[in-house]
């Protein structure tokens, strides 16, 4: 069911610096920072030869990602996105078999502007992860 | 300087219930367990189209990962491997930018044959980094 690793979310505490980091430091493809009003963050996509990363930094007083850099004020990865091809195939698997999904069931439209679902990361290891349908 | 993501690896409280989650209800190509007593781990591979997770599980007295689980009984993502094509390169690049590596700074030989270093969480928002080199 699910295919490749979309990306890695690593949650940080300056964004800037992060950035520069990866830029100059690790020597990575760094883009530049994007509001997603929407979502609650703003972003920074790092381009690997095979997937991305995403440094997500809070937007607004009503981030999501708020909360996570409270408990973690180093940052962190925040979660990791797997590709499918039909994400309500995919949601009614996992509540089949006793995943839960987050929120009311229903894709939203993610940063990319396709349908995402997140799960409980009680159910997976303590990992948050996002489905995407490409 | 960082190339392909090589693996991201996630510290699970239970190997056969978290393969068999990522073989039924995920739908991945999982690999059978694999104990690497000089790393201190049991280690399941999930092969995504682009990517690797590896699962990790303590094996012995002494494994790196039990204090990880004690602080995270639930499990979590305990660290992303990036591949370079020089470490010792990478390594003296990373020094001379004040980034700290973990133990002697000497690469050791990793869980797949090939030197590896570790970076510090600190050091990169939280994350703990793995180069290795390929």
């Amino acid at each position: 069911m699910i295919g490749r690793l979309n990306h890695i979310a690593i949650a940080v505490p300056d964004l800037a610096a992060a950035a520069q980091q990866y830029r100059t430091i690790l020597g990575a493809e760094v883009g530049a920072p994007q509001d997603e009003p929407d979502h609650g963050v703003t972003v920074v996509f790092i381009q690997l030869p095979n997937t991305k990363i995403e440094l997500l930094y809070p937007l607004g007083d009503d981030s999501p990602i708020r909360g996570f850099l409270d408990k973690n004020p180093s940052g962190g990865i925040h979660h990791m996105c797997f590709e499918v091809d039909d994400i309500l195939a995919a949601r009614d698997r996992l509540l089949s078999e006793g995943a839960r999904v987050l929120g009311s069931g229903d894709p939203k439209t993610g940063a990319h502007g396709k349908p995402v679902l997140f799960l409980h990361p009680k159910d997976f290891n303590g990992c948050l992860i996002e489905l995407e349908e490409i």
